[in-house]
């Protein structure tokens, strides 16, 4: 049995909190939050688990194996950092910190410490994303592009822009789905309110190979969409995360070419493009919660000391991208280079 | 009775024939097609009209007062010229030329000779575009953003890319519809086969107002999407141009902003950023053919000696900035600057 | 404070108790259910409410003021009458009962102890459905006709067909909604499962007027479908519950006639029809959860002693309905006559 | 080479006209047209094809070989049986005839003279409704609902009703896709315009089988809908005709029946029913112009002597449900036995 401590508890940790208490393996001792009146909605709800306003007390509780983090990101390396320091197991919400610094450090401390430190990109738990991975390894040949929306209106933050706030999913997503690493990105927006960040933004993702990601995210749009086109040479994917079922369609569509290309004039080699248009079909999706599938997988990293799918690393992958295509956004979408990318394992 | 001669009965050469025939006020005198097979359909089809295989025939023809050229876009500037240097006034098909360069002279030899230049920006006299038109001069507020996608599988070309082919409508639009004018473009995009020009691009565009704009174009997917946003302060517009009827969606949604701000915490000002979702509605739209309104118009100005809507200061705009987007994509998304934009009329 | 008891914890009842949890003026006393494991959930989720596995301890207990009915329908009719013979207010699940009969005698029951009965008529409470009715109160002129389909995969029931399951909904709006009420109903449908009852229906209603209505459900369709239209000779509206923000559409469109009928060859008298095409809308939607609002609505009508938007009677038509259209589609479709209909008040 | 004359020249003929040019193996004779100005429409189009306002001419022209009939229905019967009369092969449009005595008429003389007679049942060709019959004949299972909805609004008719004019194809339909026929049909419906037929309508087929099938037209509706749903024991299919490109959809859904059914309480024998929910696919479908195939293979038929895919006998079990199902309509939905459709070879 690991004994798991949940620190906050205001729109994520509730579903930390109910997902820990099914979770076979789990036993939820306390939650921890600043909020009194938080705390006592976690009394009412499960009068077993204790309660404390003191992040001290969690981390001197034996009964407490691991230390789910779910405040707001500008805390996530500090109290983290405390709780591997206290030889706690560590699950932090996405973003995994403010910058790839403290993501750094953060996951050299767990390697020190032999401790699992897990960062919750529950998307990459979803049967349509892991499908997705299943397909890009196997069908739809090279990977041509990767391009994602998400757009909606609301909810503006004030302390970081719309990058981090959704972007971050797509960015967790690419980093799970797709064969390689992006060696550089740029990215545009803007704030279309005095004094807050960026509202709407377009990130470019550029890679070794002809791979090319795009992402736009936007707070003030009229529709809601989540919609993720992904060409390969052999087949193409829509993931459409709002669609009630059919999440996925795999489309027998693409290009051939001529492997004998003809003189045509000046040009020497012109290839012949011809178009190919099979059949279409929507996968059947494993449709188990998401955060369960994750919880689960967590604690068995603890008990057979293994990597988690998304870990340290993973998080810090994100997070430098997040701080890149920041920098990049206030500079007109200048280059920058991802150097180190290749070395997070 | 202005007599047209029409150029190029390729792809679009047969609307504008088609069209020219039916429209009060032209008389469609021949058409000039290098392709034997093709004049043998004209004739078959149009008893009545005269076809050549010379263009300097149709040049001197005396019934001949305006052309329209139809060819590929490479040759439009050579004919074009010709045209207006033997007193024809001009329609020219989108993009207007090959360069800038070559659109600035056209458009000043149109304004030497007094002669009518026009360039067939179909989609500005659709029932849908002109809404929106309309809409962004009053009803919408501070003009936000403008998000379009264009994106389908082929037709691959090999001399131009994407951009050229596919971003050439949104740019044409957006220059129709937007208060404004961009400053800046930056591109990013890929080809995906050796040897030919890119297949899928991405654009922005800089305004010196907190507008912004982009462009997704792409060969290479596996579902036709046509779909532009434009955000603005008070309302925001869904533009679908594959919906049946009701191609243009108006929402009465977006943010309000508290005007006595927050002290809070180190940020002294902090605005208080509240949503407001209203009605939808879908307004009725104009369902003529687009080619037989820009028609119609062509000749009225012809007559009337006046400027036509799409007119070639709006093709030259176009063109200025697929041509700054070929440069920016051919550097990783380097941002080039469209100093004269504003300059032309 | 209306003390109130929920008998039945299975699908629904959470729900209730949920919400009666929240509504002011309502104290959850007990929560009643022959199974121990559903009551001992009770216990874990609210440690403040009474459980019991004996109904006549909730009729007993002073406390109790009103008693919701959240069990299947077959015990509907003697749970509800036990509940109003010893003076409690009562609120039951539709189908409010298994015979209208058993409907009839309840109406009477409560009328005679002057106590509320209400029927959860879950869907008349929600946003949407409160607008259709608004939209044909003022609006959509003259009511043509009313068309909805409720089609899905499962959950296949055992003792009732297709139409006391789906068609309950539909129905129950239509009594709401509708200026009028039907007269006959004849109804079509099969049962593809030997020994079980219909798993698909259609139900066409009758009125006095031109009004018709028809009603299509499938327990054994591939794709999920709540589409209801209704047609008026001013407006018409498109109604679809599974649309995340636009769940109502009102089309300005329709035909217009000529009030001058020409002669026509034999036909002496021919009217001309035009057609009309206008904008559409979608108006802003209430979005507060229905159930909520109707269990507010039933704490003030005890509380008033007022009567609830649906009633008794309410539920008695719609008892009435499915009782005739089940014994319609035992004779493949034939009319029953719904006589008494129009004296329900 | 044979010779062909289309009659009529309104809303259906020149698509007769277009396709018959291009037909190889087919040779366009003449067009004939009351109309004066209709014959001259066709003179500027197609100079070499004769045109005549005489039926009677057509008839004695020894060059015309087969009559193509495209005028209103109620001159289909005395035209076919005068062509069939001088020896001339038919294709007729749809519906066949006013009445199935007319209709039956017609398929004697066809079979008397040995001539082809070929009803234009266009939908049976295009590839959507081609690929569903092959599912149906392998791969749905037991088939059991056909279940269509074909509504939009206008264009009204004044001589017949939306039955005649939009469940004909449903039926064309049907009759090609079903393995069985049906033995009676009941319909109800309304008009909502005085002294005009019914403007909406809902057809019920019975089967000897569980096989049930319904109809839904509508000339009133606010949207266009073009939806059928086929359930099937395997597999089930939705085929909306008005998505560009994925028109049909094939469902890997279904229930599962326990081959062992449970003792119940009183219910001696109760199946288990189970949920199966696989993967969806839309196979690529031809997209071939439906009449072109159809007007090949008709002049195959007359070269091969063959019988086409929709012949007579299939105009005539289609124009008998028609009538049934008018008749019925008129009588609140009673049922109509369709004694000889078996018959009907």
């Amino acid at each position: 049995m690991i004994g798991v401590a949940v620190v906050g508890y205001g729109y994520w940790g509730p579903n930390l909190v109910r997902n820990f208490w099914e979770t076979p393996g789990a036993r939820l001792v306390s939650v921890c939050d600043l909020r009194k009146e938080r705390l006592a909605t976690v009394q009412t709800r499960y009068p077993a688990v204790d309660i404390t306003d003191d992040f001290e007390e969690v981390l001197r509780d034996p009964r407490v194996d691991a230390v789910a983090i779910a405040t707001p990101a500008a805390a996530h390396f500090k109290l983290a950092m405390k709780a591997l320091m206290a030889g706690k197991h560590v699950l932090v919400e996405k973003p995994m910190a403010a910058t790839s610094d403290e993501a750094r450090r953060m996951v050299e401390e767990a390697a020190r410490r032999r401790l699992v430190l897990a960062v919750d990109h529950t998307f990459v738990h979803t049967g349509a994303v892991r499908k997705m991975r299943e397909l890009v390894e196997d069908g739809l040949g090279d990977v041509y592009y990767y391009d994602s929306v998400r757009v909606n209106l609301g909810l503006f933050q004030h302390d970081v822009s719309v990058i981090w706030d959704l972007a971050v999913h797509d960015l967790s997503i690419m980093d799970y789905v797709l064969p390689e690493r992006p060696v550089a990105v740029s990215a545009t927006g803007m704030s279309h309110i005095a004094g807050e960040p960026a509202n709407i933004a377009y990130l470019n993702l550029f890679f070794e190979s002809k791979l090319i990601a795009h992402i736009h995210v936007n707070w003030l749009a009229p529709v809601k969409v989540r919609r993720t086109l992904i060409g390969g040479s052999s087949k193409m994917i829509l993931y459409d995360d709002l669609e009630p079922s059919e999440k996925i369609k795999v489309y027998d569509k693409g290009i051939t070419l001529n492997g004998n290309p003809q003189k045509n004039g000046e040009k020497v080699y012109q290839m012949l493009v011809g178009y190919r248009t099979g059949d279409m079909y929507a996968p059947h999706l494993d449709v188990a919660e998401a955060l369960g599938i994750e919880l689960r997988q967590f604690i068995d990293c603890i008990e057979r000391n293994e990597n988690p799918v998304a870990d340290g690393n993973a998080g810090l992958r994100v997070v430098r991208i997040l701080e890149a295509a920041t920098q990049s956004l206030a500079e007109r979408g200048r280059v920058v280079e991802l150097e180190h990318m290749r070395r997070i394992a």
